[in-house]
């Protein structure tokens, strides 16, 4: 990096430092911005600083949001008596672009994983039987990854929910639309056949 | 992104708009960002604005530097009679990091592309003639990429500056070091032939 002035270095090891770019690509960006227009170099810079500095969690479902209680949470056309659980804002926004969830959220940040030393106490699972307490909640559908952590993480949440009557529901597992099945593991398939319904 | 919160949206969008970043990398970026401890987020922001700000071209060898004159350009233990000629401040920081180059460099910021109209004034073409006239110049080393832009512009600078009686010559051309015969293609196999030497 000494073969760039200093300035030119600090932004060259500041983006390698981002996950998933490497020196070569953190050289490319580094020159790409400084041939951008300066106000959009700020724009991104205050961008940066902007979301950190402001962004936190919802104090209800625990997504990231800029306001105390997020949009969702915040909206009484939403039926809050159903609560779908997933790993992060980004699987809710997923299942938000869907458009037809009517529900609202609880993010956990995370899935057990004893292999990676995380717990329940490592993410926001306490926090959803503090809300399974206080609120009026008919059920709860598990929308965790279909990785090993999000299958652990859903069993463990519904071993804990079953006994207080509370309807739990995972969602389906098995073929994607429009997928090819010789090209699907076997696992999935396997899913696919177990969980097949009468037409 | 009207599923995430203004900030996160801003900063998804700021981030989508680099190249080689898409939506989907963005997103795991900005969340990235979102997590990381904030000093370091407002390091990053700076050293983006920093740079954009302080970094200019050097008024010698136009190379990116956050000096009036580069810090090459500048020392008196580099030969100055030999210029090398290069794209950009990139392939400069290769040669550099062979540590073996004492000469100096012009950065051209480009190459000569009538594919894409880019032409000898849209690139750092006539500072290079300006140095030539002005310096006491023993040899120009035509460094610009092995491709159809870069030989086109190594053409173009060679027979401008043959007449003037200053030593021009370019990088060689062939078969890279550790280079397996079998995976390299035909145009390099003929240059590599066309400039073998004795043994």
């Amino acid at each position: 990096m000494e073969y760039y002035s200093r300035e030119i270095s600090q932004l060259i090891g500041a983006l390698s430092r981002l996950p998933g770019i490497g020196s070569k690509s953190a050289q490319r960006l580094a020159f790409h911005i400084l041939r951008m227009p300066k106000e959009e170099v700020d724009q991104l810079g205050k961008s940066l600083m902007d979301a950190r500095a402001n962004v936190r969690f919802c104090k209800e479902c625990f997504t990231l949001t800029d306001q105390e209680i997020c949009p969702i949470c915040a909206s009484d056309r939403r039926n809050h008596r159903q609560i779908m659980v997933v790993e992060s804002t980004r699987d809710l926004a997923a299942y938000e672009k869907t458009g037809k969830y009517e529900g609202v959220y609880h993010v956990l940040h995370g899935a057990i994983s004893p292999m990676q030393g995380i717990g329940p106490a490592d993410i926001r699972m306490k926090e959803l039987f503090v809300r399974l307490q206080k609120e009026d909640v008919e059920e709860v559908i598990i929308a965790t990854n279909s990785s090993l952590e999000g299958e652990a993480t859903a069993m463990y949440i519904s071993k804990l929910i079953k006994p207080t009557g509370i309807r739990v529901t995972r969602i389906a597992s098995g073929v994607p639309v429009g997928g090819d099945l010789e090209y699907i593991d076997e696992v999935t398939l396997l899913r696919a056949l177990d969980g097949r319904r009468d037409l």
